[in-house]
């Protein structure tokens, strides 16, 4: 191991005891937060961005160029805070102002702050993010930076990062260094591994990563262990460091029943005192990043609609129209979890395998990564079965807070899958969608309005729901028709309308296949396509809420948080509004008998109208 | 590695040969299923069930003294059914009604097949519930059952196998049995580790398991594996087995692009004559399992309520009310994510600890392990930070096709949390738990409330969430006070009420407050706490509807599938209805600055009623 010079460690003592100071004096002002994370860590990350490997243009933190750094342990934001404010870039008054109302210094880090690159506080998902920020930068920008990822022990048990492990060994990510800092502690007591980093590194290793054991306050090891990692060409690298929580304060140090507290002020004098002098006029310096040119995308002109016959599922016209937008949206990434074949994005796939990545049966991690690929400025379109986004559905609330740029896309939507079973019904996903800030919900009901969502959502920032559908449906609409967020399609309207359906996606047909019944008999029924379930149509159906005497939602969805309540949310009104959704305990079955047994079919629309007058 | 004889080899072929005809002409019948991922695991399977190893009493599936089989890869369902035909409990007739509406056959194993120990199709959560078996075993029935989980090599990337894993070592579960079936091919091709089992033993045995790697086809490796498993005394076992996807027909063997289909006829006749002689007549034998007895769970009476004095955190009251109730119901067992000094499952720890599991911070396998202890006749009380339930969502959902009985808790619900920040807050548990079939959700206002609907939880069959709130609440009600699923209460009420307000939790006190200061100006509301969201209390919401001239809907939670959208889905009203909810993006401070500036405080409460007249 290559000895460091004195000048060097005196200098690094003297930043992590800034940084230090800094933790301490900014919880105890706060009242809260967690110093104790924040000082096990301090030296692991003073090390990295003080130390000679961090390479960050200080002024432009969302500069491509940069290195990534990312607090998966977002609890120890007191820390990322004070490396900031030792790097010059906070003030030592706004220091002062963590946790505060209004403050860009929030409880776990959060996009207010400019050298926040994920929002984190919910264990688990670093590593992932990360993951994706180093697949951008190996396979798509092509550049050289290196993204690092803070870990603790304790988080090591969510089975989310050993998802990010093994894909991350398995893309050769050699760009992608973590460091776990096993202080032993979690909130409650010890860890299930304590300090016995032996297991830690045994098993990281097994899933295929380099790994670098070390103290955690050495700075003779930390300076070896990034240098090793900055030199590895295969694997991304583990460094995996015996920390001690509370470290550099005696009444702190590898105790117990301190996690998530601040120290009181006659507990911080004497901790300053044990600190000693503090040198404030240091300043920690990174290195400079290279200053490669970003790849180019432009946006060339592409073809209008995607070609279909008379018919063609919306899952199947999922994977044209992506093919279609890829030149006019070449940031578009295709994300999927091992049934590409059924959601359709094997096609994008065969066609752009380079902005394709499989992510195997792991959603929590393939969410993750999206997250990371969308804050490196890509447009990730993610997919897999609609149920089993739920896997994730931590990771998707978390990706509001990142103020992600993602696109999910989930097939095989409801009881109308059939044979499958309930375990592979999606019933509880636009109530999922729903309920994040901010969010768009969309669910077509043929190819053609597929293919034109799916480019809407392109275009729209922020998150995006696409619900899919796994049989064949016939087209409604003709390719110059037009659709747009928060719109619907009134397809069919009279002057003597008795009922409004309103409904989406597959039982749209079922809507159609009603009308033409009741024709039959001169009943008159409107049907409008509610293919934007938030925003939504509110004056479309407010207007046919006036014209007709009674409202009828119809989905294939649970009632709660789905199109019924996202319908009833915007309407007043004494007329009758029925919901027509699952009620019933899900099962196999061919389609039309599932939709028949849930009432959501033809036969049970046309049994409701007929009960209006 | 002991020779098995030659009867006993004839006699597993024969039934190995047996399951397989029965498989083909199953979903050759079905026209859909999957026939290659099953009979991949077939001779494992067989040599389990009729090797000598499997102890059931075939005639009561649901006997404590039987060993469990889950099928964690539930798509092999037709091997699952084919097994019990074998055994002699599923007529040929039966079985060619696979994934047919009304058969018991689902496409899936779920609760309609006796045999179906928890409902699986959602990969990755077999192991979790087969632990939540082991832990009841070994800890709690103290019952000499093993669990077995049949597990496929594709969903082995679930972080949630991993997160199983870990714990099962850690909890020393020796009684616990996985299989892996490693065939090398997933839905779209080749695994990540294809057929390296090498690898999937170093990563099995560096998480604490002992491992056996087998060639899954050889009658004596498979004897030899389940022989040594048995005799394990310290830890779980993994049996990791290199198998042949499709194995038997030539056709199918080793080949992509058969997941997931049938046989068509004319396939399968040939396939039929490849498999030869088929004895029908043979039937598989297991061992009888020993007959002891249950440890009897009797019901003690308790005291009525926990003592409270002027105030305390829901989220308190919900530990001391555990440690009440436990006499009543001495089959509860408590399941902690590592935050039990937070949400107070630490005073049932306390006083419990043999009914308490420590479940780290690994979500998804700790509502697994609930799945598997309600399965073997338990109440687990789940609790963590209620934005965390977020992370077992599939868990969560999948649970309810287990028809499991499992009990929720989650803290630190809402923005009234404070300076912890948007990823700590739940604000989109309610409508998660709203969306589940047949689900209670419940939110109590203050402790006494509390210790009430925890009893009420206990008591009530199936899957009831509960949340809690961080911060102290005074008492609003009495020891005497009745409460019930589907009630609510009238807090205020005179016969000149302008406005109902109808809230639940925290925001309550802000109704309540608003109360106060609106009668100093003369102008009287009603509020109504609505302490059971799900089911709802339509009558009162009603009258109150009907008595006043708008309702305001308050709630710390999104809008969408929340308590708003909940009390629009059961009236009809032209009135003016008003929903207050969290709709900017939630941020760090005080709860009285976040509840402002959410506008759900009783500042904003009074500008809505002002609004009214």
């Amino acid at each position: 191991m290559k000895k460091l010079n004195q000048d060097k460690i005196g200098e690094l003592n003297k930043l992590a005891k800034l940084v230090r100071y800094f933790i301490l004096q900014s919880t105890t002002k706060a009242g809260s937060g967690h110093p104790t994370s924040s000082l096990s860590a301090t030296d692991l990350m003073v090390g990295l961005m003080f130390g000679g490997f961090f390479r960050f243009e200080k002024n432009k933190p969302n500069y491509h160029n940069n290195d990534r750094l990312i607090f998966s342990k977002g609890h120890a934001a007191p820390l990322f805070y004070s490396l900031w404010a030792a790097a010059g870039k906070v003030t030592y008054k706004e220091l002062l102002t963590l946790r505060k109302f209004s403050s860009k210094l929030e409880g776990h880090p959060t996009m207010q702050f400019p050298y926040t690159e994920a929002a984190t506080g919910s264990l688990g998902q670093g590593l992932s993010i990360g993951l994706g920020m180093a697949l951008n930068a190996k396979y798509i920008d092509k550049l050289p930076y290196k993204t690092y990822v803070l870990l603790g022990d304790s988080e090591m048990a969510e089975g989310s990062n050993w998802e990010a492990m093994q894909l991350a060994a398995y893309y050769k990510l050699n760009n992608l260094i973590g460091i776990i800092d096993v202080n032993r502690l979690g909130q409650r007591g010890e860890t299930m591994l304590g300090h016995k980093i032996s297991i830690y590194a045994e098993r990281v290793k097994s899933f295929g990563w380099r790994v670098i054991t070390i103290d955690g306050h050495s700075w003779e090891e930390i300076n070896n262990a990034y240098e090793q990692a900055g030199k590895e060409k295969k694997k991304p690298v583990m460094i995996i460091a015996k920390t001690l929580k509370g470290k550099g304060i005696k009444l702190l140090e590898n105790k117990n029943n301190w996690h998530g507290k601040a120290l009181k002020s006659e507990q911080l004098k004497k901790a300053l005192l044990e600190l000693g002098n503090i040198d404030k006029k240091i300043e920690g310096k990174m290195l400079v990043p290279k200053k490669l040119l970003l790849k180019k995308y432009k946006s060339k002109s592409v073809k209008k609609a995607i070609s279909v016959q008379n018919e063609m599922s919306t899952r199947e016209a999922y994977g044209h129209s992506l093919v279609r937008i890829f030149n006019k949206f070449p940031n578009i990434v295709s994300l999927d979890a091992e049934v590409s074949n059924s959601t359709f994005a094997e096609i994008f796939n065969n066609k752009y395998p380079k902005n394709f990545f499989e992510m195997f049966i792991a959603e929590q991690n393939m969410v993750g990564a999206a997250i990371g690929l969308s804050k490196r400025n890509k447009i990730p379109f993610v997919s897999t079965f609609a149920a089993f986004f739920s896997r994730a559905y931590d990771q998707i609330r978390m990706s509001q807070y990142s103020e992600s740029n993602i696109k999910f896309v989930g097939s095989h939507a409801g009881v109308s899958i059939g044979e499958d079973g309930a375990s592979q019904m999606a019933l509880e996903d636009i109530s999922m969608f729903r309920a994040l800030f901010g969010s768009t919900v969309l669910y077509p009901s043929d190819a053609i309005s597929t293919d034109k969502l799916v480019e809407l959502a392109a275009r729209k920032k922020g998150i995006v729901y696409l619900r899919t559908t796994r049989s064949k449906t016939p087209n409604l609409y003709k390719k110059n028709d037009r659709f747009k967020i928060g719109g619907s399609k009134v397809l069919k309207k009279s002057k003597n309308d008795r009922v409004t359906i309103i409904t989406a996606g597959i039982t749209v047909h079922e809507a159609l296949a009603a009308y033409e019944d009741l024709s039959k008999r001169n009943i008159n029924i409107r049907i409008i396509d509610l293919y934007s379930i938030k925003p939504i149509d509110k004056k479309t159906i407010e207007k046919s809420l006036k014209e007709t005497s009674a409202l009828i939602i119809v989905e294939d969805h649970y009632p709660e948080g789905g199109i019924g309540e996202a319908v009833k949310s915007v309407i007043s009104t004494n007329k009758p509004v029925i919901s027509l959704a699952v009620r019933k305990m899900p099962k196999t079955g061919k389609m039309d008998q599932l939709l028949d047994y849930e009432e959501i079919s033809k036969r049970a629309i046309i049994k409701e109208v007929l009960k209006i007058k």
